[in-house]
């Protein structure tokens, strides 16, 4: 990502968090994290972003979605030291759809081999609005999108290690690149 | 706790999240928390507060402080499952005084027996305004104290088991009885 365009998004992010009356340090605007995913179509998929904090054992974060922006799929696999990352959303502006695996059909466990995940596993919808919550347990597939004023979410978490992320498209790169 | 009683401060409480531009919904205003340590003087010794989820491994929760209320001294000790809780608390609205258990002083090793920890621990004091934050590490006393305007802070914290939290003050009772 060019610095400009990190420069812009996060400028986004903080009027974002300003329509959500939610307060950061001018030191912590300077650290909101810009993800591209590595695709370079911001206005599609992408997530900006500012981490509280991040111990070895809790993690709290604010994301801020964008009108329309997609989260893309992924999920948060077992580690060396637990089963994998535990999160809960909350919302607090706007509106995000969340999807989330869920059970798998009959049809997997009697129709080897596979041909594809999605004829078997069903996604769940979920739509928070402000004050409304969920919690996604390790190891679950799961996206998510905003609405048309975009959206801002608290997520509250087990440690975060954003690198160890399992992402369905193969052409995701989580972590940023500023150039 | 008097049912009145609860619902005075379950208000104030109401006010204090409008303020802060907390949206919760009507189902989690009606389960606020009012606690007042077992000492009927809710105005200097109390606390206020709403948990937004509580898992084995993550708690969030909104604490709210009236004008200058206090949470009396207390620590998170050692569990079955862990070392104790830990929790970041990030002010959203007001002022709140922190006061942490630091370092013994040399004495505390040389001068046995201890007549009383105040002669030998240091506490330090610690004043978040919106947008600052401080961890507490566990088995670590603290205690705190807002300002003039009263304070809602965030607690992102390990599982939360307030049963187990051990208060200086043996009058004190952490679970609030309504009757």
């Amino acid at each position: 990502m060019k610095r400009d365009d990190y420069n812009r998004y996060r400028n986004k992010a903080i009027e974002m968090f300003e329509k959500a009356n939610i307060i950061l340090t001018d030191e912590e605007k300077d650290t909101i994290e810009v993800a591209d995913f590595g695709l370079d179509m911001m206005d599609e998929t992408g997530l900006q972003l500012i981490t509280y904090v991040n111990t070895d054992l809790v993690c709290a974060k604010e994301l801020v979605l964008l009108p329309h922006q997609t989260c893309p799929e992924h999920k948060h696999p077992k580690r060396t030291f637990d089963d994998g990352k535990e999160e809960t959303f909350r919302c607090r502006y706007g509106k995000v759809y969340l999807y989330v695996e869920g059970e798998e059909t009959k049809e997997r466990a009697t129709e080897p081999p596979l041909k594809g995940r999605e004829y078997y596993t069903v996604f769940h919808e979920i739509v928070l609005t402000p004050g409304q919550q969920y919690t996604i347990y390790p190891n679950t597939l799961h996206w998510f999108k905003a609405g048309e004023e975009g959206a801002v979410v608290s997520e509250f978490s087990t440690r975060s290690t954003d690198e160890e992320d399992i992402f369905t498209d193969p052409r995701i790169n989580r972590i940023p690149e500023v150039e």
